[in-house]
């Protein structure tokens, strides 16, 4: 008997999720209730979960989801990076004044049931909370020094969701996504859209733009992985986790010049030719300065798994998304 | 020409400050206003710079004080740890929301300007922003996966502050103290307060308890210490410091029976046989916890100094606060 709610349930991530749940269930079992919450959903979004629309910077939207007393929240509802970044009064309302009062609105109602009341929260952290110059490979116990807005506002909601579960209110993990590659659907305002773009639109029969040198290594999971995180999370026994709730996760990591040797390995030289490199300074500056590899040895041993090859990730868009395939 | 604003200048680190403030200026020049804002004053405080007296949990107070549009400001003021750890809501509100409250105040001011005014602000956070495990030795990149309340808002504050450095709103930096010792006065409500309890109260003739084994090793610094590390903050190109504002301070690392060898030597048996070790379970939660030693290589290049005994540290306190020497 469990309550589900997914906090951006309208979203690629969210969706995604929202399949699994629907196919496997959590732990084997049937959620008796899903609830999505978003600013509003794709066509395709299915009928069965309740759905409320709202933005979380409405106050009375926050008490309302928190009534729900959903057994497992699931929280991906943000600002994205780079409108976090062009937009610094909107990035820190959403993504860290709102992250503030859902998990106070959470601990009132814990209170309100003497105590009884304990959801998993599982909130979709990001690997932008680390700010360069990095290690090769970025550890388990390597500083959250971030150079962006929505960096600081995702270390900073970890933060609050990590001392809230020590508190006994919730019993929360931060995932550190990596960049989510290949993203279906339209580019976003994301500084890393073009990371799937430059996939996405070739397979799509469409140019793409690539706004950074090819030598740009980064550190990539399919929408797949993702959704397989948040699950995994969702059933984790987080005693595991000893007091540190905030996990990098696995990915692969791969230079764009190796994503593209994938697209051509995958689909051939056509669909290369339709990239077409155009610096971008803004980009270039934001995304130079996110991680390029991990040692996630924490999130592996607790069972957490992600694509080995940037072909796969190719493959799993293609098999999922590519609209000429499943439209 | 410069003003300078002590938010908790009326606490102990705050006069020491003010004291250093009134004898040598600020990079050799007296600051041409000095404004102490706190709950209240101390009856020695000095009777020049102007006093503010009230709690950050005014919104008002804030606007009043952000208005002044103090040059450097630095930020002491807290509700201490063990406070934080036994009233949740005390704690985050004076030190999480008020923070972000002051800033936003600033960048008010930042932006009513025309963007002439860039305060430097000096925050005084805690290596409590660390969470055990611990490498035998603290680097420069380890992370803050803090284990008390306390500690989390002051993280929290560390990221809001480097976000809105960034920004180019203020100019920020954030110190990351020892723990003070031997702190003068009475005994506070903080967790670390016996550190300072074994030493002063055998030094003026009176019983100290000891709440934890003499085992526990932990990172001290002066009264004196903390006092220069804001001096020379204020005073810092914060170019160097690349993005990275919060910096481990450099400290002494001693055990507990290493502190009470050094009270030894210095003021004898007499005064050891003072100390009455009686185990809190509450107080070893928390302080075993902290971290023992740091390897503060950033802060050392940058110039910051402490001790490099204990028996300096017992010293500085005879020297400056003893009441039968200084009385």
């Amino acid at each position: 008997m469990s309550h589900v709610l997914i906090l951006g349930g309208g979203g690629m991530v969210g969706q995604k999720l929202l399949g699994r749940l629907l196919a496997e269930g959590l732990g084997g079992t049937p959620p008796t209730e899903i609830t999505l919450f978003d600013l509003g959903f794709p066509p395709g979004c299915p009928d069965g979960p309740a759905r409320i629309t709202g933005t979380l910077a409405d106050p009375g939207i926050i008490a309302q989801l928190a009534g729900l007393r959903a057994d497992v929240i699931f929280h991906l509802a943000a600002v994205v990076s780079g409108e976090a970044e062009a937009d610094f009064d909107s990035g820190w309302s959403t993504n860290m004044m709102a992250m503030w009062q859902l998990l106070e609105a959470l601990r009132a109602e814990h209170d309100a049931s003497g105590g009884v009341y304990v959801p998993r929260v599982i909130f979709t952290s990001s690997i932008a909370v680390f700010g360069a110059p990095y290690p090769d490979r970025i550890t388990d116990t390597f500083y959250t020094s971030p150079q962006t807005s929505y960096g600081a506002q995702k270390a900073i909601s970890e933060l609050m969701l990590q001392d809230m579960s020590r508190k006994g209110f919730m019993d929360g993990l931060s995932l550190r996504l990596p960049t989510i590659c290949v993203r279906p659907g339209k580019p976003n305002r994301a500084a890393s859209s073009f990371f799937s773009g430059i996939i996405r639109e070739p397979l799509n029969g469409q140019q793409a733009v690539l706004p950074v040198p090819d030598t740009v290594r980064h550190w990539h999971a399919s929408p797949r992985a993702a959704a397989g995180f948040l699950m995994h999370a969702a059933a984790l026994d987080t005693a595991r986790l000893e007091g540190h709730r905030a996990l990098n996760l696995p990915g692969f990591s791969c230079t764009v010049a190796e994503q593209i040797e994938a697209l051509r390995r995958v689909a051939g030289q056509d669909a290369v030719d339709l990239i077409r490199p155009q610096a971008d300074e803004t980009i270039m500056g934001i995304v130079q300065g996110w991680p390029r590899d991990f040692d996630p040895a924490r999130a592996t041993s607790l069972g957490f798994r992600a694509e080995s090859s940037f072909d796969q990730i190719i493959e799993t868009y293609i098999a999922e998304d590519l609209p000429s395939r499943s439209g």
